[in-house]
């Protein structure tokens, strides 16, 4: 595919604006050919008003045709080939290994949704049939189910170029709950996000889609800033950092008609490694622990960035050898120069602390590359400074070593809002430790025993999020079927003849889904 | 039961302000007897920190432990006996059937709540297996259920003051959620909420929840904005005016820490008579009408405040009658001598606006009583004057008269978010206004056919919600069973032995509930 740099909007390409940049390579750091046009104002109007319009058709579409629509996205995103792979590893550094499995989960990621299209009973149709007797006063029919919010700004991040970007999980639940969708492309990856933006528009051709059911639009801060302030974008999904994703959310909540935004912002995903596992499998936990460190050069939202042990002689022996497994991890490039440069300034802000002591600080040979790190500091120090455990994006993490078992909990209960809690645990350390578990639920979005929480799966239990400062909205997920529950709301429709009601709530059950009749689960007609 | 004018602060009464209130008898606008006191900072902070403490043990009760509590409310309700409604009638003028009514209501939707945790299926439980031989990576076993988001504030309202106040709504789902709650009661009915305060606090007793569990504070704007600034409140239930409503959700979304805010803040709800129904039932409709719009005074939500039709012979004579209908209705006491203002000025303010004539205006004789009225204009006069179908709180209502069938369609399209509309049709006029009702979904929480938008059924399908700026949270119900869902959020457990698992998670299934299991809806056990 020859790339052209333009915006897709709609079924046209423009490049109206003045500013505009390269892709670079992130392993050479240098620009790559193309000229990519950030989208003025009027472009980026021009997107929404499209996707509104789409909207009132789109939403309509049966769950069979959203379906076929998300299915031929992941044809077209294969048929792209090794093109695409090429592409984003040149934008990104990332290995070809890396970016063929998130490929993968991409593809799997519209599939499974379009499961749950065909399915259908994630609309969670509520039927209470009406009782005309019912004293003092009749009930009426009252028939409830979900549907899409409107057009939705979905905003690419860097660290996930496929899975979390153009076609990633924001955009194929959006368009799984019927909302039309404008992407803001990430800069780090324009021509990966032009490739995978083209094969979105070609799904939608297709498939008969509305013009404007997609859109993707180049650039930066201007351009978003004009996406979330437009008045007909209805919801926000990101996922980035702290500083980006609540400036949206500070933008959307202030708008004449505040939206909802999905911002998931990083989170330093704590891991405590108990005396009973320390006991029993210490040096593996540390190889372990190295793995899931270093995985993606650190780049991962889940990424392990404070370990917590209480001290004692394997303790040691596991911060030691975490260490040495560190030391055996060659650095590898950072998505661009402006994350590594953040992350040695995060390394050194880290190192001249008072109590923290470096375990292990890898060299790096080459002005792309990030080397490891493994700083060791007490709890008592971490209480005392929050910002030890701040997420410093990247291969590090800080061991914390906590005098007595009540420095565990203490540490815990002054924890803030975080994607993730690791326990490694014997049974016995479990039940020793259940009061620690009890304060982590109410930490995190998703607890983990005896794994490391880098590696989200994509299906219907998965909670990727978490409390403030997590992400902006405690009460959804942005991984698994969940995620298409925010972008839907409930819609009652009282005392409609059947035959004027949506096929998800007509008597017959003609879709036959699972619905809640006068309380209880059912798939029978009515 | 004595009135005692105290904060209930946990098990403790407190009155430590200086700012000091009555009660006002509404009828005859007279102060009652009791002084109420003002919560201080302090006394809020008590109640907040009692709260946090109380939820860490509550949360973890039982569905049945809960449920007990819930019901108990309602048999200390129902202890209050008379005495609760002659109070309760002193202080809002609602007639005693009414409130008798209202009591019915409040009690119901205990024991509904009740009802949903005992079977415990709410919690939306779901179990992905591990799938320890996939490739290229093994799955872990992954599980999620709904968890309670922490103490939570809720603002009683003036116009419901058993059902949206002490034990109302967002009560009874945030205690049903797992949630502690400090109530902020509406100063218009201070008597009415310390009783019902009281046997909240004894059901909490006699039930073992714990101290906290429950708190009430007097007052204003000062205690409330204390509250919904404290950190330690998780989120924030509100019924009750635009200005209200908007003023909590800026303080919540500009916290260092940003919560959730769900203000339920009122509506017109657009009613279209369609020419079908009009010419079968238009007189019938009138009488509908008049009654729907002085039911409680005109004090209810979904009250209709602007009725839309085509012209003809038929709506005209449909306008007409309606005036007669309203004529007929005796004026009563509003709620408070501000609301019985209020009215007054929005009705002079839509009476000196061009092209409004009025079709019907009551007299009322004496100080606290709110006269009908009944007004009409063009829709072009409405379009060109949106402040025209704004809410004025009270028994009256405009009629607008569309010369063409395409003006009810741009009237529609114009309409900003309302928590209901209705369309009185024939199956016919259905057919051929599909579009409008196409429309009017992206517009709503609830579409009515046929029957008056006052009177919202608490059961599992309702829907009391919709687009800003009728909530601010267009995602959610206030009434009916869904308004639990407020108040949680998904948390995944990955990797945890089924014992350390909560028992709504385990392999046995041992509660009996619905649960998703790979995909599946399911009671089987793992």
């Amino acid at each position: 595919m020859q790339l052209t740099g333009k915006n897709l909007i709609g079924l046209i390409d423009t490049a109206e604006g003045a500013h505009t940049f390269t892709g670079v390579d992130a392993t050479l750091g240098t620009e790559l050919p193309t000229t990519f046009y950030e989208a003025t104002d009027a472009e980026v109007d021009r997107a929404v008003v499209l996707a509104d319009r789409a909207f009132a058709t789109y939403r309509r579409k049966s769950g069979a045709q959203k379906a076929d629509f998300l299915e031929k996205i992941a044809d077209e995103i294969m048929a792209l080939g090794d093109a695409l792979l090429e592409r984003c590893h040149q934008e990104t550094a990332l290995p070809l290994g890396r970016l063929q499995g998130e490929r993968g989960r991409t593809c799997g990621q519209l599939r499974l949704f379009a499961e749950l299209l065909r399915e259908g009973s994630w609309v969670e149709a509520r039927i209470d049939t009406a009782l005309p007797d019912r004293q003092p006063l009749p009930r009426p029919d009252l028939r409830q189910m979900l549907i899409p919010l409107g057009p939705v700004a979905v905003f690419g991040a860097s660290n996930f170029p496929l899975a979390f970007s153009v076609a990633g999980g924001d955009t194929a639940s959006a368009l799984a709950a019927g909302c039309s969708v404008v992407v803001k492309a990430h800069p780090a990856h324009p021509g990966t996000s032009e490739m995978v933006g083209r094969a979105i528009r070609k799904a939608a051709e297709a498939t008969g889609m509305p013009e404007g059911v997609f859109s993707l639009v180049h650039g930066g801060i201007a351009p978003g800033t004009k996406l979330v302030g437009h008045p007909l974008i209805k919801a926000v999904g990101f996922t980035g950092s702290f500083r980006g994703g609540k400036a949206l959310y500070d933008a959307a909540v202030r708008r004449p008609e505040p939206i909802p935004v999905y911002a998931e912002m990083g989170s330093t995903n704590p891991v405590f490694v108990l005396p009973g596992a320390l006991k029993e499998r210490g040096a593996a936990l540390a190889q372990g622990l190295a793995q899931s460190v270093t995985l993606g050069v650190g780049q991962f939202c889940t990424n392990p960035g404070v370990v917590v042990v209480e001290q004692s002689d394997e303790a040691e022996a596991f911060l030691k050898t975490t260490g040495e497994q560190l030391a055996n991890v060659a650095p590898t490039p950072m998505l661009t120069s402006g994350l590594l440069q953040a992350y040695h300034k995060g390394i050194e802000g880290l190192k001249k602390m008072e109590g923290v002591a470096v375990m292990q600080a890898n060299v790096a040979d080459g002005a792309t590359l990030a080397p490891a790190h493994w700083l060791r500091a007490s709890v008592q120090t971490a209480l005392r400074h929050p910002e030890l455990t701040e997420e410093v994006f990247g291969p590090s993490s800080v061991g914390l070593v906590a005098e007595r078992k009540e420095e565990l909990y203490e540490f815990a209960r002054q924890l803030h809002g975080h994607l993730t809690a690791t326990l490694h645990a014997t049974e016995a350390d479990l039940a020793e430790y259940r009061d620690l578990v009890a304060l982590l639920e109410q930490k995190v979005g998703r607890l983990i025993v005896n794994s490391f929480p880098t590696g989200v799966e994509v299906s219907h239990a998965m909670n990727h999020g978490g409390p403030y400062p997590a992400t902006t909205d405690v009460r959804t997920t942005s991984v698994g079927t969940q995620a298409i529950k925010r972008f839907v709301r409930p819609l009652c429709y009282q005392g409609f003849p059947s035959a004027a009601l949506p096929e998800a709530l007509q008597d017959a059950n003609p879709l036959n889904l699972w619905r809640l009749v006068n309380g209880e689960w059912s798939k029978e007609a009515i």
